[in-house]
């Protein structure tokens, strides 16, 4: 195992997009949003996320669209797939699959019909483990995985599982950061998977922020994230000023379908989410459209 | 249109039973299951819901499990079906297999991974209802599905979508059958989905009880039921007091798993859930068996 | 100590009147609500209380309430005084006032402005146990006194202090009167002190329900616990679904405040609760007078 | 009204010593507190916040422990003193004995026993405000106070009511301050008032950080203060992870009692708090010590 994949910066998360007419991926589509998002400053890709709508996809789509990921990146960066499967057995076949397709890493959440004891998670993330030869991703995302691990949890797990070696905290709480930098003595590479709390998890020691937001905005998020680490606070601050409603508006209204909805008003119209989520009210496509134009990102 | 399925009393809901060797779903124990539902007095069986882990069964296998369901029952009392499906077409092509095949009703859950809107989960009922042909029962649990539909929501779908006719109440929150009561004045048939608020749903005008607890504890929960029913409110506390620990235990320690292993410790090895759902660690058996035994159901 | 105390039915909380000139408590329409509550069946008087705003009153006005109470009542029931103060020697001396002016058992909330510890808690209880010689009955209401004691927690001081006898449950939450049943295999006396849960408690075991209801609906609660306590279970549910939104009503408004505004609207000024509390709204003057209307208790 | 008191920097808040013979409160020790506070770089002083027990002092112990801060700080630095009353009446007596004595601003926490609604607590402070010529500290200590006033709420009480300007933050919830700023469009002054977020609190733009941890640990909270204004991140982290765990020790075991037991470890005896607070148990006094030890605090 590669203990050794050292990511920073901004990792970019391409959504999906679909043809409205057949459903099916489209793969051209998928190529220019990664390009965009490694021009913009993306140290990485990560693609099947929250973003990508992966749990939505069956094992067809999901496997066309991972491999067609790795193989358009073509290793400018490394190439991270997420896994949200419900079964050990069905996670275990995607990493499989992830692994062997070439990807750097793997991102894998716990996914809940039942609460799941640390116990059984514990041997879900063992299982995956044991079965691939990439680093693994924790992905603490409770809103969507209906799981919330605590970081004395996820540190065990690192310490544990040999494949085990990053976290990815997206529960909105900034001290669950504080605590996996405590709990590991600052040794724990953990990123920021939380829009709006890009301050305060770079500050705190996030070594990167997953975000799709630069599919939007470019690369404002780099921006902030190098402004933190060269310590020019006053501009930091602008910047995430700046930034905070957009940033709030794509996690309150959902990251693929706000994503969706931003392309289409920047020109490119990437179809809808896959049902029962729809595409975002009226409404909201104003909103957007006046946080874009505030932003200079509406042409 | 059948709005006029009537449904009252206890409503069965089985395990699905696994061989530990080849991970299939055993029938032949289902049946058994099924038969010791009916003898202990349900009024119907609701085959594939949170305790038939009807979400984490493969098509193949819930398909087998549905025929396999409305075959043994055979008109001896209604069959109901559980649908627990991530995207629309997956909910669609359920349940439309199983109004074909001859259920009374579905039961059906929307499930999260982003938060669904209101709009969103009503456009998911009327997709389904406008496929098939039987009633559909929502079932409201967050707790599984990540999604916590308001009694004025689900009043709503009741008033506006064909087949959508009953409501079954998971959350947990007595004040929701209240509401339910008294936006619909009293008409629209709501079911107690959570085994330890039983004896106050039923006080509250509960039409009846859903539950796995029959296959461990027999008719004690008919008993319950009926001395509500028949104002011996002195023999119903005493019921529901007997029984209360144990209804306490199952929620808690997850309804497949604990009734699996109050199978076994009663006879009949049905195996495991399915990964990442394990076995109940053994202090859970052992209390398990105690509070089995202070019942009389362990023998 | 007189562990013997038996209360049982309703029990009857007075607001307290205030002058909208002066400010001082009107004594003569205190004593006509405190004989309205007795005419209606209550079968104690709890001055004092959330309803009687007597966390607001200062040490006098306090002191001369109760007395006033005491001996308006004149032994046709049993008074409790509520006891809701920041500091242990404050609440002492209030209890002691009480009890030597001859009140039946006082009614003690812990109050909080930091957090308190179980054991703070108990030492708290333990204090006002030793210096008086009357019942002390365990008021739980988070929303109000910022502390939530668990059922485990009030059971050990029933067991353990000399004058804790009774619990007076207002979190909201049903499974604590069932933990209290169990817990203290059914010999504990609880109380209902939420009144929108009046069904659910009175069938779950609860001795009497805490109540200012009676103030404006007269025997109506009175009348749901009886045929509760009769096995008519029908003619329960249709008195429980009568007056609940009534009863959401009062809690969701404040008691104080929407019982004040019901005298109003029933011919009696009793002015406005102490600031910052305020008069409700006038929307909400309406709101109540539709209910009232509804029930018949608006002429 | 002077709008213009411009506080940044570290606002110190004393503890209340009390005598555990007499109760009384210790002025002499006080004293020595407040010259300690100063000495490690406070630019003001807050008396008879959370900290200061002030919510448990009787009018007499309260003035007397306002005067002498006021005449020992002899316009070293501002004074601030804290408000905590649970009626209007009281709390305009305190704000206007405040003024009098010369205070450069009071800062005013709700408190609830019944819930306030947004119009009365806007009442409650506007009562404050028209009795006193100083500014006002809008205080928002949800788990003290028992209320939680919205960004929303507060920026509108700064635009309305003459004396309200400035906020102290302490729900813990980060977004809050980006709230405010990006509401009030950076121009209105908010405080920290949730210790262990202070590096968030400062990056997000808090004007300054209301503690009394100083008392126990001198500068550091200045250094992380300063190293943050000066753009040097990994010193700000640093410092900011150093003095964690007792940040989170002290909120954790209320701020009065922590504080009290880390001064009498640190030499100094000044009591207990007030009934029914408690001392801590003798497990955190060698938990503090441990704290106090790492930050080379204890001799």
């Amino acid at each position: 195992m590669n203990k050794t994949l050292e990511l920073t910066g901004i990792i970019g998360y391409p959504i999906t997009p679909f043809s409205d007419v057949t459903g099916a991926v489209n793969i051209l589509q998928l190529q220019g949003i990664i390009d965009g998002l490694i021009s913009s400053g993306s140290s990485a890709i990560a693609a099947l996320g929250s973003a990508g709508e992966g749990a939505y996809l069956n094992t067809a789509e999901w496997e066309e669209t991972a491999l067609a990921t790795i193989h358009h990146v073509a290793d400018r960066v490394p190439v991270i797939i997420g896994i949200s499967e419900l079964t050990t057995p069905d996670a275990v076949a995607r990493a499989v699959f992830a692994d062997k397709a070439g990807v750097k890493a793997v991102m894998v959440s716990p996914m809940s019909y039942y609460k799941l004891s640390e116990d059984e998670i514990f041997a879900h993330y063992q299982a995956i483990s044991d079965a691939i030869s990439v680093p693994i991703m924790v992905y603490n995302n409770p809103s969507t995985s209906g799981i919330d691990m605590s970081p004395e949890f996820m540190c065990k797990m690192v310490n544990s599982i040999t494949n085990v070696t990053m976290v990815k905290e997206s529960s909105g709480d900034i001290r669950r950061m504080h605590q996996l930098h405590m709990l590991s003595n600052g040794t724990l590479p953990f990123y920021n998977g939380c829009n709006y709390l890009a301050l305060e998890a770079i500050n705190a020691g996030a070594k990167g922020w997953c975000s799709a937001a630069p599919i939007l905005i470019g690369d404002l998020p780099k921006q902030l994230f190098d402004s933190i680490k060269s310590g020019d606070n006053n501009k930091a601050r602008n910047l995430f000023y700046q930034q905070i409603t957009f940033l709030e508006f794509i996690v309150k209204q959902g990251l693929a379908a706000s994503i969706k909805v931003g392309l289409k008003l920047q020109g490119t119209d990437v179809g809808s989410p896959r049902l029962p989520l729809k595409d975002l009210p009226a409404r909201e496509h104003v909103a957007l459209r006046r946080i874009l134009v505030d932003l200079g990102r509406f042409n």
